[in-house]
């Protein structure tokens, strides 16, 4: 047994994207485990796209990396000495080890792995990025069967999880991925029912038509890891009572090719760190809940603990001229006429 | 018990706002109610903002009102006649009449008035305004006391309605309002913690300073009636996990002060007429449903059933070169580094 480590700080921050230089490599002792504590031997390190993020110093879900630290991420390894309950030399775990090839970490954020499975599957179809596809397709894209999905970036980690998901579930899959060799991954390995190459189209228009023949009942549910052209794309082919689960924006992330007049990519940012939910809904929608508004908020009414305001024109043949000055604002309360 | 009636009709398609040319007084014999049908002499008259999107001959989620065609609305009234069960001349009505005099409709789509309460109120804030405020905000907004609500146009029928359910649960509401007397009344007579005038405001960033000066904890809610700048001012003030109905977006109707490059109001109007939901989320948050994750996908993953990808970089200290070639989309599967 080694009695030294290594592992890979952050050098530098990075302007724009990442260069080796960035990144340095280091060596030191091998810790000793405190108390509850495992110390790990890495076999498998994930490499994400999150951790671009951590790299910048700025507020985002998460806290950055400090200058000098250890590069976040999760691992895959053999416990070398255990003083936690439940885990022993030998077993296989997983846990938030840092790109290093030893961590201590304390028990209760390691977990031992299933021996039945590859251990690097902990890290990537049976760890955070299927854990996104799983946990997002059925909470915020609410599929059901029948309808039609469209998945940006769809033979990565995340999306060939939710296309598969959503195919078993009884969805029309549609993939668009980036160049030939990943079409063909998509509808043969991940078993999409279609797959488009966004590189075979010059402009929005062009990959929405190409969208559009294989999703003849339009779309239900995009699922949003790309955003740019490809969301440009996609929108005009969103059906009534759409779900976009935005998970990602590759093509904003970099930010140079926005227009500064653009608002989207700001809105869209915002939505995904906030973790904001956007609902647009018409009332017409909702009628079926009439009684039950009715039943809380008529006596509410009646006792005057909801007030409200009535402008009244009067005369039907005023209704247009209240209803031109009611678009323009004039009106406060709301604008009724008496017959 | 006259035998003629009157109504206003769509005499053209107004371009922009509409004129009063664009509408017609007609009158006509008093129609006599079929079988199942009630007559109504109607004495009050709903005007609302969708009524403009229904003169216009494009999709939208409600057919338009053809040319010579009777305007479209809600109306109470008075029962002249019935051969529909359950309605006996005399009783005080709803349903959508239309802007006229008179309407014969199917006894199924009308519906008898509480007689405590004055008819027009069906109408306003017992009506469908009443009615969006109140599902808008328990099934979008999803208040919760002790949050921060933010409401464009909030003195209108919806806004007044949403900021007083929202302050009797327990949220601090803050009224976005045009002009001093509107906020007086957003106080006053609908008991807003506060209200911030957006005309003495001459950018988003002045109006966004003085909503967060009455917002100290952020913005949970944002009920959007508006767009244009108070979406822009409210946006950097949203609170982690913030929900944002979008109930209508005036400032973006006209379209004129649109810059082309602004892909947002296009956006914004597509989650309003199509009722999407977009949902950004992280995983981080959902880490307590890994357990029934793995349960689930787990047994299909070492069945074979879910395929995955995996791309392998070996040794540590080959993690930064592969994490720079997976930021280009240099990979294809998950990227593991092999320690």
């Amino acid at each position: 047994m080694s009695d030294t480590m290594s592992r890979i700080t952050l050098a530098r921050r990075p302007k724009g994207a990442p260069v080796p230089e960035d990144f340095k490599l280091e060596t030191g002792p091998l810790p000793a485990p405190a108390e509850d504590e495992v110390l790990i031997e890495v076999t498998h390190l994930s490499l994400d796209p999150y951790m671009r993020g951590r790299m910048d110093d700025v507020k985002s879900y998460a806290p950055s990396v400090g200058l000098g630290g250890t590069m976040t991420g999760q691992g895959v390894g053999r416990v070398l000495a255990s003083t936690a309950d439940g885990f022993a030399e030998g077993d296989m775990v997983t846990g938030m080890t840092g790109w290093a090839s030893h961590a201590c970490l304390p028990g209760s954020e390691v977990r031992k792995l299933d021996p039945t499975l590859p251990p690097s599957t902990a890290l990537g179809v049976l760890g955070m990025p299927g854990l996104t596809g799983w946990v997002g397709l059925n909470e915020f894209g609410k599929p059901k069967a029948g309808e039609t999905l469209v998945v940006g970036a769809a033979t990565g980690p995340v999306g060939s999880m939710v296309g598969q998901l959503a195919k078993q579930m009884g969805l029309r899959t549609i993939a668009i991925a980036g160049g030939a060799e990943k079409c063909r991954l998509a509808t043969e390995t991940f078993g999409f029912d279609a797959a488009i190459d966004h590189r075979a189209h010059d402009d929005a228009a062009s990959l929405r038509n190409a969208i559009a023949e294989v999703a003849p009942d339009g779309v239900d549910i995009y699922w949003e890891n790309v955003a740019g052209q490809v969301l440009e794309a996609v929108m005009p082919l969103m059906n009534v009572h759409g779900r976009i689960p935005v998970c990602g924006m590759i093509a904003w992330y970099g930010g140079s090719n926005i227009a500064p007049e653009n608002q989207l990519p700001a809105m869209w940012r915002s939505i995904l760190v906030k973790r904001l939910q956007v609902s647009g809904f018409i009332i017409f929608d909702h009628w079926d809940q009439y009684p039950a508004f009715l039943k809380e908020v008529g006596p509410k009414v009646a006792a005057g603990e909801i007030a409200y305001l009535e402008d009244v024109a009067e005369g039907l043949e005023n209704a247009p001229d209240a209803f031109i000055a009611m678009l323009k604002g004039g009106n406060t309360g709301k604008q009724i006429v008496k017959l």
